[in-house]
């Protein structure tokens, strides 16, 4: 068993983290919120007074935080724990953040001599709960190796997306693939419906298609097409609009320094956002369904 | 067996009607070039000197036309064939078309009192030739199955998407989902590539998380990712550019007609557009890619 | 003075109309609405029972109608007009419809000697009341001569954009224009303004700069930069969003009908379709910037 | 007369000391490239061994960098020059970079109590070397009440758009909107000369419409419209692709970092990035007119 620090203790991070916990593992959690770091110590967990003090002689750090300029500051500002993170420690960070930031972090870590990845997550707050969290990391196959017990603590699934930073940038990468089958298959249900096809007909005809795709399978938009996802409960739960747009943006900030061109992924980034200025923004990301829709179902 | 009349020999038609000559049925056939019409007469078919001609005594009309203008000429023209069709003859028109144009044949032949389905294929030249179409039909359910002895001498699956024309608009909020996943996966693939990762890494990962798509999967544009898909033998074979932005106009059209919005599709129309402008209109549609990547693979 | 009949009597075709009764000419008029009928009546033109009675032995036909299929209908339909126009007429049209659709009525007219302009306009209501339209006229020069007086009755501006159809054409690519105008500026204004910039400073920076343009300058759809603009009350009045949407759609379907790729006037039609679909419909197209503000000024 | 630090001496900034050491300023100079200092001190300029020498005792120290990253090192960095600059002195950087760079480059000066100004120019190199350049300037009006003697000893014309920071976003709004007006004028253009339109008629018809706006006054994009531009010496020369690309991203940035919708201004970003991909970096902005063009004039 481990010495772990566990910082940040969100709506994800707090599940992981009593996973940790549940494994066995000696944790010493920080978070600015009192009443968050409260429910780790109920659970036995160290409560530390500030970041620098969880992970003084922690074997393991890991880090879960909200973007890119929380990881920033947690390592690299002026308080940043870097230079107190004990040597010979693993360091992962299960934050989604733009590559940039990932890599500046990998590099002030490197600089000290520890294996360090980047390790952001899918699965929601449910798989959080449930330690049935995806990671897709970045970083040396010796460092995931070593962090395989911690991560299947926490998930089921483990990707090596490639060398610091890759995980943040196939992680970006999915999701905006996925905001874009999402809309896009908002578009084909909506455009089939108002011209009077049955959605649900459209739907199954699609999926067994060249249209077939997660969204329409899985996740299905349309209200009434499937039951148990969001659009049957009126777009409550799931992962929200603001989550989706948050990470569009990572996707064309990372293609704005690459000079890359994703036409696609940039209008599915505006139209997300224009949905969550128009009120939307907790609502479920299959939401992207109703500025479409003629007869205003919802 | 059965009297058929089969007007429109190209690349899908000439495979359509000798699968149906195979299946033991009697055809008469016509089209504007001799020399398709002497293949099928070679293989056993009636060649008649124009449409009408063909149709006559004809208990099945079966079309297969390049586009709506086609279309509309050979039922609703000057010398349409409307007039001419028998008596309880059943009418099949397996052409690509706008809705608008389906709906107005299919008016013009209930006027008539006959059986009509709009029924567009997807499966190409290599499904034609196999006799593994699929048709999305739009009718009355009893003419459909009148349809299904000949439908399945073409074709391994049919679907029933609705009334008349609801099977031109199942094809079209198909392809049209088909073009945006394609150019999508593009955009994430080529993201992902100019930041380092491996395209066959990231096509995995992907695969196993929410960007799954048939696009992906079967038919991934990176060249290298898979064998025996166009992307692996310099874009050729497959479904055109040219084609796909054809059908991605008649989604717009059908979207412009009944006032939906369909941004990304629109946007994608815009793509293969462009991308045929440049050149690369006989090319496979997995080839929108090429614009895309930096280091001028292709 | 001509004697003139006159078919389509709404919002526009009324007061211009009413124009040519005071300019002196002789009018017989038509339209679906009896009170819009009686209306013109009521100033001293004869009313008729239906188009052709109108058309019978007039030396001048205008006809001003909402769309493409209405024009369709009364000069091509099965009761269509056009083999009931007296010999040697001028026949003008001044909807604003496909130029598909123009080149197919220019084409009738034409195959019976007679001489035809499409001759849409722009100028609103208020325009129209006032006599101070602008006309964007296609067909042929001569024609235009011979149109002029009648077209001066009405307007004040008369361009010649080209052969038959040209009108048309030149109209939808001003409005697309003009559609991506609006919408360009109210994201300029609206990025501006959220990051703290006064919107009448940045006007005016942007109107002496290179981003100069008739929205900007005389129609600033941000509220509070400009005095009598709809911004100013609510977006009322003006031009409405659903005529920018149906514009947008004739430039739209005319990009498809020649394979040409305009992305910025496709995605420009979906926004003002989404803002339609929202409720916004009969507002003024500037609202356009709503969707847009963060602190929902609106 | 002042003593002056200038930083950054490429195909814009040694123009600019130029024209500042012909106004009778002192100036050191430093540039990482030996010979853009050696054509400075020719004229005059003293040469400093770096940056930090350069602003020794200097009244006035302007930069003119090419990126956020170079305008952030030169200031900030490890070596940076924020110590080094003599109390009382007045700071004017003339890049054009993210308003995020510029505020925390003000801030930084602000803490040593220095008066500075964000002031990014337009007018190109031909201004650059005229004097005739354009500033936009985000600070104090009262720092920029001392700028104005240098800034008009440089250009013609000045516009105070705010506070720290707004120099940046009125200029990058600015050309986001005229990279909109461009391509929006060019997909005008094609469109009416696909459908047979005299590009130079259409272009006075709108020019004298509500599609009036800059580019197509006085920079018009097709072929043979308009002498004297790039477009009539085949898109030599200008304001480049890569540049407007490069602005481009920098207001998608700021969007994204203030979660705005820039719809079309993002969809500009990506087919100015298409085209550079292409091989068109380096031809003047208006070229963005070729990937729309049938008949392959270029």
């Amino acid at each position: 068993m481990s010495r772990i620090a566990f910082i940040g203790l969100g709506n994800m991070g707090a599940p992981m983290a009593h996973n940790l916990l549940k494994a066995g593992h000696e944790l010493a959690v920080f978070d600015l919120s009192a009443s968050a770091v409260q429910g780790l110590a109920d659970a036995g967990a160290r409560s530390a007074p500030d970041a620098r003090a969880a992970v003084e002689g922690a074997q393991v750090v890991i880090s879960m935080l909200p973007a890119s300029t929380h990881v920033h500051g947690l390592y690299l500002g002026q308080q940043g724990i870097v230079p107190h993170i004990a040597d010979g420690a693993l360091v992962i960070d299960c934050s989604t953040i733009s590559a940039a930031t990932a890599q500046a972090v990998a590099q002030a870590l490197a600089a000290r001599g520890l294996d360090a990845l980047d390790a952001p997550v899918s699965g929601g707050t449910a798989g959080a709960a449930a330690g049935t969290l995806t990671f897709i990391v970045g970083g040396e196959a010796a460092a995931l190796e070593r962090a395989r017990p911690y991560l299947s603590a926490m998930g089921k699934n483990v990707f090596h997306a490639g060398g610091s930073g890759a995980g943040q940038i196939a992680k970006i990468c999915n999701n905006m693939l996925l905001g874009i089958l999402m809309a896009g298959t908002a578009e084909a249900l909506a455009l089939g419906a108002a011209h009077g096809l049955d959605p649900k007909v459209l739907s199954d005809i699609m999926g067994k298609s060249s249209g077939r795709n997660w969204a329409l399978e899985l996740y299905n938009p349309y209200p009434g097409v499937m039951e148990n996802v969001p659009a049957a409960r009126g777009y409550s739960g799931g992962f929200g609009v603001d989550l989706m747009h948050k990470d569009l943006g990572l996707a064309a900030e990372a293609a704005i320094a690459s000079r890359c061109a994703v036409p696609l992924g940039e209008l599915a980034r505006n139209l997300y956002g224009m949905h969550s200025l128009s009120g939307a923004g907790t609502l479920d990301f299959s939401s992207i369904i109703q500025p479409l829709l003629k007869d205003q179902l919802y």
